[in-house]
């Protein structure tokens, strides 16, 4: 299975976030969790990098099993970390694995509305 | 279009965040946007109600354009919050807006892994 880099955000000087939803059959829960950790070993040393957690359904066969939600200083600094060729081989380590059966959703945002207790809107 | 809520999560003690991605046509963005602070309101005043952000999708065609990612002090908070008519009025007439063409993808989650800058994990 092959992946190409998303889309470059060289020109977003804000924050962005990329959210990863992914479909994991029940029984390749912790192997996948496993090979996901090198992976954001990686990510967790790149400049620009602000936090990331992945988030697993309280429900085995949700379609979006595990979902990534990680904080970057910029499009541009994650387009950087993105073409790091530690963190492309170490993704690509995770989609390769044959013992994996996973799909992976990555969408990379930006916050529309953010809302706090009591906030009226 | 209906919904039933979400399976309760009375017995979850630990905060739980209830992650929506909603597939939304480009042209009804601003539309759906209303709506749903519509619902947030509601949602902000619901005690356990830590913050919630909306992203949206850097580009327009995204399958997962918006993804509500919603903190909550528990599951049985959230349970006790979806259970209230004002909220569930609410998000009906979200999904009940004939201009609008949706499709929610709720599923409730706990943080497996955090990751923060330089960690080795």
């Amino acid at each position: 299975m092959n992946q190409q880099p998303p889309m470059p955000h060289a020109c977003v000087r804000e924050p962005v976030t990329l959210i990863n939803a992914f479909t994991v059959p029940p029984e390749e829960s912790d192997r996948f969790l496993v090979r996901w950790k090198d992976n954001a070993r990686v990510m967790a040393g790149r400049p620009g990098f602000i936090r990331a957690r992945m988030y697993r359904s309280l429900v085995d066969d949700a379609e979006l099993r595990f979902i990534n939600v990680a904080e970057w200083e910029s499009g541009a600094a994650l387009d950087e970390a993105l073409a790091n060729p530690e963190w492309r081989a170490s993704l690509q380590r995770v989609l390769d694995d044959p013992d994996l059966h996973i799909t992976p959703r990555p969408v990379v945002c930006q916050v529309a509305v953010e809302v706090n207790p009591g906030d009226r809107l």
